[in-house]
């Protein structure tokens, strides 16, 4: 050691070992946007707090922009000296996790898929929640504002559009969007319902598509965001006009950020911490056991949803 | 392909191009800390879009907890699969800075170092300008709230203690905060200056600090924290004794992170997004120049500072 050398080389240890004592993370989004969104610095907090009691390390492997700045490709993850990878809001189509699954590294998700390890919610499930719970308020036109590479938050789609948004998800690997969309459109399959496409997870994106929303003639009575951030931005646009959230127009949003529950949001809450957890667990532990976790989740119903105007 | 070959091995693919196409990042604390507090956020954010674009990835290795939760070594760092490593609120005495320069990486700083390469503000001068900006108001009696390991928040320490404090600081590799407290020290030299120390850098143990000092007779009539995160918990506890922030105890941080303007906090900010661009670039570009990087600050004078009582 006193004459300059310092002991082995990294990556020679790893080949020896085996062990890179590293997880590779793949997030749906450029990792810029993911230290904005407190979902995902939630899961991300929790997935690493389990892997450092267990002395491991996390590598977040760059996302080069694509189309509409979105996954183009997955070298990185491709070959990352990491021992697993875990998708974050990445699911079975996306990039980074056909890759991993391409170098048979262990791969878990937090999405629902048959081929895959996972913990996760039933989406699914979880979107017929929220839509019956409007339903069962009277709405009867309802807006649906959700994120995709591309939308600009201006176009209505119909409801003979939303096959095709649901298979965009998919083929980005945005399982767990595409399957909460599924579950709103069937709980109101008797309604009207207008879908607006934001192209990021932000307020801003949330408060362009509600805009868009409020201008139709007629207004719908509900709109329902996939994600609390979005409905944020919904909940912002609706009180810039004076109207009453759960009054005028009822605000519902999907996940449970302290954000939302700090604004009285109705939304559809998931456990994330347990998530990112369980997701950490499954990857320290090969033999832990069930490989595919499914968690509950919740409706808080709070000030944000009410009663359809005029149903009463 | 078709055989089950999947292309070479990660590691050795490494070690045959000599690159691993990852920064190593070490904090001040535990990941699991890092992601509660909006400045290291805003700092991370910011480094891994810089990094993102170059198509590099960023390992986050664990902090093995020591005694009162901090870093107890550096074993992850020290054999990490990094091209450099960054120091994000970790000076040049961390055990993981340490570990790294030890391999002969390439080391960036956030903080001052004679013998490194950094990015990094005048915390020294900063913590005199918040300093001044009270003194200058006419306090006299004046709190100190920090983060150190194993304080309770509840044990005042006088001035002939500062010093030791400062000492224990640089030993965990905390030289920014050392700093702002020598700074601060020197501006208020004339006046009584009661320390307390939390444990962590949250808003609860801002807001037991500041409960230890409101209890003093006499009361400081200003409140220094050396963050935004540790000053919002000063505050809260200023309100709910009835007291008006501004009026009856003036109230400054540290830093500029967003929850800092939207509480109208007097607070010296910082450029928490350029510290981590800078940062990815020093690592990314052997070449540029110039290595030390000291970028300007600004006290943004807010609500919660003023006159002292009495003084007009």
């Amino acid at each position: 050691a006193e004459l300059g050398y310092h002991g082995p080389d990294a990556a020679g240890r790893v080949l020896r070992s085996g062990r890179a004592n590293a997880f590779g993370v793949v997030f749906a989004d450029r990792l810029s946007y993911v230290f904005t969104d407190p979902f995902a610095i939630g899961l991300l907090a929790a997935f690493t707090e389990v892997l450092e009691d267990a002395g491991v390390g996390v590598f977040l492997a760059p996302v080069p922009a694509g189309p509409g700045g979105h996954p183009a490709d997955a070298a990185a993850i491709g070959t990352a000296v990491v021992d697993g990878v875990v998708g974050l809001c990445a699911g079975p189509g996306h990039p980074g996790i056909v890759a991993a699954a391409r170098r048979q590294l262990p791969v878990v998700l937090t999405d629902t898929a048959a081929e895959h390890d996972y913990v996760s919610i039933d989406d699914r499930a979880a979107g017929r929640t929220v839509g019956e719970h409007l339903a069962g308020l009277g709405h009867r036109v309802v807006g649906l504002v959700c994120e995709i590479p591309g939308g600009d938050g201006t176009r209505v789609l119909g409801r003979d559009e939303l096959p095709a948004q649901v298979e965009a998800y998919r083929a980005l690997g945005w399982d767990d969007a595409a399957n909460r969309i599924e579950g709103i459109a069937e709980s109101l399959a008797d309604l009207q319902l207008l879908t607006v496409t934001a192209g990021r997870n932000t307020r801003e994106d949330g408060r362009r598509c509600a805009a868009t929303l409020l201008d139709r003639d007629p207004r719908p009575t509900a709109v329902v965001a996939v994600s609390d951030v979005l409905a944020l931005g919904v909940l912002e646009e609706v009180r810039s006009r004076g109207l009453v959230p759960g009054q005028d127009v009822s605000v519902t949003g999907f996940d449970g950020i302290p954000e939302a529950r700090a604004a009285g949001l109705t939304t559809l809450v998931q456990p994330i911490a347990e998530k990112g957890r369980w997701a950490a667990r499954l990857l320290l532990d090969p033999s832990l056991q069930p490989r595919q976790v499914v968690l509950p989740t919740e409706l808080r119903v709070g000030t944000t949803t009410g009663p359809a105007p005029g149903s009463r």
